[in-house]
Parts: structure tokens; C-alpha cells; sequence
């Protein structure tokens, strides 16, 4: 990954909006400036200079992973150390990210300096960065959705009826790890029969049953990126409902990504999945947004949902995922990542979105 | 569990603050308050009543887990609900959680409410509370220990040289899912050895080598509580500098496990710990912290660090974890949870701490 571009980048930002230095420490964004993956961080921005604050316990990792910054391992608090850094400067004015602090983090911070206007709330600064993937990035995300699809296959052969859907996630789980994942970018789920009908069914100790829907929601983390796909499967020979159903939500997600392209607003998106779930008189089973972003993290923006006028850029990666949900009776949902390209986008998932009657 | 008493206990501490009402939304204290287990949640106290906000995708999920308050199905944002619920009242002081809110979601429950002193950040209410398990959580975290156990003993089957790290891995967590855990409560570490110097090695793609020690940290989390341990062990015969090693580490932990009790400070436990490496010449080499809290989230309070005034109390459950780090040569950790008693503590990892040679 391109660390040093990414952080160059960003220090433009920072003097397009005024701001002398700037203090990360939301995970993600750490990784995406720098590369490191620990879970305590603070990259520091101040006037040129850039230092990776972290504790003992990441010493040597802090060596391997971070480029493009001063490596500080503090004794106590980053805070601290950060503070002292920015108490040097006679009236800096430093951003911090007001999405991912706690206010009482925010408080420490303002106790440590002595002016109050020192810090700055800012909003979606690096996120706004993230949410146009680089070509590195772009590769890994492919990547990450590659596999994903490959142990979604593995997982495939093991639903039949009486395999609890756990034993299934399993499966699927495991094949991630000896693939090389670094793990599952969210809770698998798997819901069959009417447990189909919980969007967020995680997959639980239910065995699955011999008829109904099972719809099977998984990514995997590859170095760092996330993937998120989802299918739904019939046990045993579909209703005539049950086809129409699942035809109407196929329709929704075939349109939904017909209507991605840049210039278009994510609302446009929303709106083209959502009126064919309505003229199939469905759309009030459909109780989530179409999709969103995903990148480092399962859930970033752009949201792809109502009244939402951010507007689609090429190198956008976003999930399109319309379902419909009957309390009581069954789910479906299907669900494919897709990239932004300068025409329209790219599907990512490899995988096909037939009904499939086991 | 025991909502009911939960919710009025922390009742009770909203009345002692002077706090008309309260608004959760961090995950892990909707669940042990209302038993909620969704992504998306607000709990609101208000003069009495209790609402706990959600979206579509959870309706059904919170009809089966809430208990103790009523269910509220929200359209947008949850904090628009609650705000007009709010708004009802003449001047009420809620509180919020100063912690687990960003500073950017505090300014905008500050703009839905015409007057800013409506909503006051406080820090820890629930916490005080969930540090004390009470006797259903006290049963779970044992369960959950013991999964944890049996899961690294199917693991410990997979250890040989030349098997990846992250196969061991993948087998322990497939493990825990045949056994029902819900997940794992972070990601696993299997670091061989020179990695084993990394504190928090995850498991890579390095196959383990002939020789040299092999950390194990590894945690299962079943009916949403946590489990924790680390075990140690040496692959081919140990030399006489990595048995003396073992052996400061072991006394250290040890000597932590003895110095628990109540009325002692989490101050005195890491110092009981720390002394011996000390004594061992090797306390440079003991890179963070004795040990923490263990519930619902991995890292609770009590911290059990250098300056931690906190005392100790019967029912706190807590790790206690020293390790040392040689850079470049190798890592040793020994790892067990511990409940707080009324006389001292009672361990609950069931795993000898014996140096095993594989």
C-alpha cells in the first residue's frame, strides 16, 4: 500500500482547511495512513512532522508495519505524549476526529493543552479519502470478495437438512482461515426457515429445516479489507410465492445495480431497488437501506439509502443488498459488492444469483 | 439473566446523580441492561419509563430478547425519537455515556433539544455497576472459561513444527464453534517462536519452527460473556535460559493470583507480579499491564496497572497475564481469569501452567 501518498494527500486537506496539526486514532484510519494495525495509536500531524504514538506492547510491530511516520512508544497515555508535542507550538490549531472520540476522550484532550480552541472537531476528513479506493486498494478489495465467494462455496456443501446453521458457519468460518483470511469482517449469518425472516439472523444452534429459505450473509478480512456477500437458498422445491418472491428480489438488486454510476446520487440507487420491490406490492417487507460502502471497515460510507444525496465516484465500493422480510414466514436477501467505474460499475461478487433448490 | 433487578439498580444510581433520565447506546450495556443484542439500539430512561429504540432489521429481535422496557420501532436516526420523547418534559437533566458517545453524536443530541444543558456527559454508571458480576453473569463467565479450555486443548492436538499458525488457530475457533460459542472475544494469537516476542502476535501464515516457545492467547465468547487465557509452551527440549524464564513468569503470575483480594488496589496486585521479574532481572522485559476485567466486553475495568487505585471487590472477575518479551528472541505468557471473593480469589482457567515440551 501507497502509505506515503495517502499521508501527503491528507496534509493537503489539513491545509485546505486551516488546521496546523491533526490527531488519529481510529483504527482504520491509522491503517489507512500508515499502516499500522495495533489497537492503541495516535498518529500526530503537526506543522510537517508526523508521529506514530503507541505502547510497549507494540514496539516491534509498530517497527514492521508503520511508514511515513516517527515511530514514539509512550509510557503512559498517548495523549500525553501527544500533548507535549503540541504544547511546543505557540497556537496551533489541531483537528481530531469527531466521529471516532468519545467525549470524554475529547475532555482529557482539552485538559492536557491549555488553550481550548487548540482542538477541533472535524468530520470524515481521512473517511472522505477512504471512500475513494486506491488501485492498491482496489486490488485487495477484489481480492478479499474472491475468497469470500470461495468460502461461501465450501459452506454450501455442508447445508442439508438437520445441519444446525452453526455447524454451517462454521465451516465457512474455517475455510477463511486455512484460505489465508485474517478473519470474518462480521458475525456469519446463516437463518433458515423462518429465522430467514431476521435480517440480522446470526447463525445459531437451529438445525436447518427439510423446507424454506436459508439465507447465508458472510466476508471475510483479507489484509485488512473487508468482504460482504449474500445468497439465499431454498430447501426442497420452492412455493409458487415463494419463486415470485425471490424473482421480485432479484429484480430489485439487478436494478439497484443498473442504476450505479458516477454523478448519481446514492438516493437514485435506494430509489431504483426500492420501486420494483413496490410494483410487486413487497416494498413494505424491505425494512433496510440498498447497500453501503465497505472497505477496512464492513460498514462505511456512502450509505445507499433514502434521502441520502451523496453522489457516487469512480473507486467507490459499495454493497447492493435489497431483501424482503415476512414476519413469521421467511427472508431473502441477495447481496453483491460492486465498484464504482467511470461508466457505471463493475460486480465484484463471482458467484451466481440463480435460486438454488437443494 | 436478571434484567429487571439491573434496571432498577441503575435507577437507583440516576436518582443519587439527580439525573432525570438517561440515554444508553453503547452494545455491551443495552445487553446487560435490557438483554438487547442488536447493532443499532438506544435505551432511554425518562422520568420512570423505560423505551428501548430501534430499527426495521431488529423488530422481531427485540420483541424475543428486551425485557423491562417498552419497544419503539424508530423510522430515522433512533435519537430523533428519543429527543421528541424528551422534549415532553419541562427541563430534564438526561445523562449520556461521556465514554462510548462521539463527540460528534453528543453535538447532535445537543442541537435535537433546544437547551444544551439537557444532556450531561457522565462517565461510568453502568460500568461501577457490571464491574460487580452478579450470580447469573458469575455462572456464564465460568462456562465460558471452561469452553475456552476445552477449546484450546483440541487446539494444543494441532501444534507441531511446520503447521501454519493460523491453522492452529482455525482449529481452536472451529472448535469453539462446534462447541456453541458465540464467537471468539478478540483475535486469536498463536505467535511461534520468534514471534512469540510480539505481544499480540496474531496467528500468521508462518508455519511453527523445530524449536523455541509458542504463545497461545485465545478467548471464546459464549452466551455474550468472555473468556480469556494464555498458555505457553516450547516446541523440542528448552534450554536452561528459557526454563528459568518460564519459571520468573509463572511465580510472577502466581504471586499476582495471591495477592488478590478484597479491599486490596488493582495497584498492588500488578506490583505483587512485577516484583518477581524484578527479582528475575527481567521486569524490562514486562511490557504491559498485570492483567484487566473480563464480562461482557474483553477489556472491562479494573485495570490492573502501575497507579490503579481501584480496590478490589467480591465478584470482579479479572486476568491475570504477566509476560516478558526478549526482542528478537522470544515472548512467554501465562494467562489465567480470576473471580473475586469474599476472602481472596478463586481461579477459573482449569489448564495446568506446567511448561510443556511438544
Amino acid at each position: 500500500m501507497d502509505h506515503l501518498s495517502r499521508l501527503k494527500r491528507f496534509e493537503r486537506t489539513l491545509d485546505e482547511k486551516g488546521l496546523d496539526g491533526f490527531a488519529v486514532t481510529h483504527p482504520a484510519n491509522l491503517r489507512y495512513l500508515c499502516g499500522y494495525t495495533g489497537s492503541n495509536g495516535l498518529l500526530l500531524f503537526l506543522a510537517g512532522r508526523r508521529v506514530l504514538f503507541t505502547d510497549g506492547r507494540y514496539t516491534q510491530q509498530a517497527r514492521e508495519e508503520v511508514e511515513g511516520a516517527r515511530r514514539v512508544i509512550a509510557k503512559g497515555p498517548l495523549l500525553n505524549d501527544a500533548a507535549k508535542l503540541i504544547g511546543k507550538l505557540t497556537s496551533p490549531t489541531v483537528g481530531f476526529e469527531a466521529d471516532h472520540t468519545a467525549v470524554a476522550a475529547a475532555e482529557q484532550m482539552r485538559d492536557l493543552v491549555s488553550r481550548r480552541r487548540t482542538w477541533k472537531p472535524t468530520s470524515g476528513l481521512i473517511m472522505r479519502q477512504r471512500m475513494l479506493k486506491d488501485a492498491d486498494e482496489l486490488r485487495t478489495v477484489a481480492d478479499a470478495v474472491e475468497l469470500g465467494a470461495a468460502v461461501y462455496g465450501e459452506a454450501l456443501k455442508a447445508v442439508r437438512p438437520g445441519v444446525r446453521e452453526s455447524e454451517v458457519a462454521g465451516k465457512l468460518e474455517y475455510a477463511a482461515r486455512q484460505a489465508g483470511a485474517d478473519g470474518m469482517s462480521f458475525e456469519t449469518i446463516v437463518a433458515a426457515g423462518k429465522r430467514s425472516a431476521l435480517p440480522h439472523g446470526r447463525a445459531s444452534s437451529q438445525p436447518i429445516p427439510r423446507s424454506g429459505f436459508v439465507v447465508v450473509d458472510s466476508g471475510v478480512i483479507l489484509r485488512g479489507y473487508c468482504s460482504d456477500m449474500t445468497r439465499t437458498l431454498h430447501m426442497g422445491h420452492v412455493s409458487r410465492d415463494g419463486r415470485r418472491w425471490y424473482k421480485a428480489v432479484l429484480e430489485a438488486q439487478l436494478a439497484g445495480i443498473a442504476a450505479v454510476a458516477p454523478g448519481k446520487t446514492a438516493a437514485e440507487v435506494d430509489r431504483a431497488a426500492r420501486q420494483v420491490l413496490q410494483k410487486a406490492g413487497l416494498d413494505r417487507y424491505f425494512t433496510h437501506s440498498t447497500g453501503h460502502g465497505v472497505g477496512l471497515e464492513i460498514h462505511e460510507p456512502p450509505r445507499i439509502a433514502k434521502a441520502q444525496a451523496q453522489r457516487l465516484e469512480p473507486g467507490m465500493v459499495i454493497t447492493i443488498e435489497p431483501g424482503i422480510y415476512v414476519p413469521g414466514k421467511c427472508g431473502i436477501r441477495i447481496e453483491d459488492m460492486v465498484v464504482v467505474t467511470t461508466s457505471g460499475c463493475r460486480v465484484l461478487t463471482p458467484v451466481t444469483k440463480e435460486l438454488i433448490e437443494l
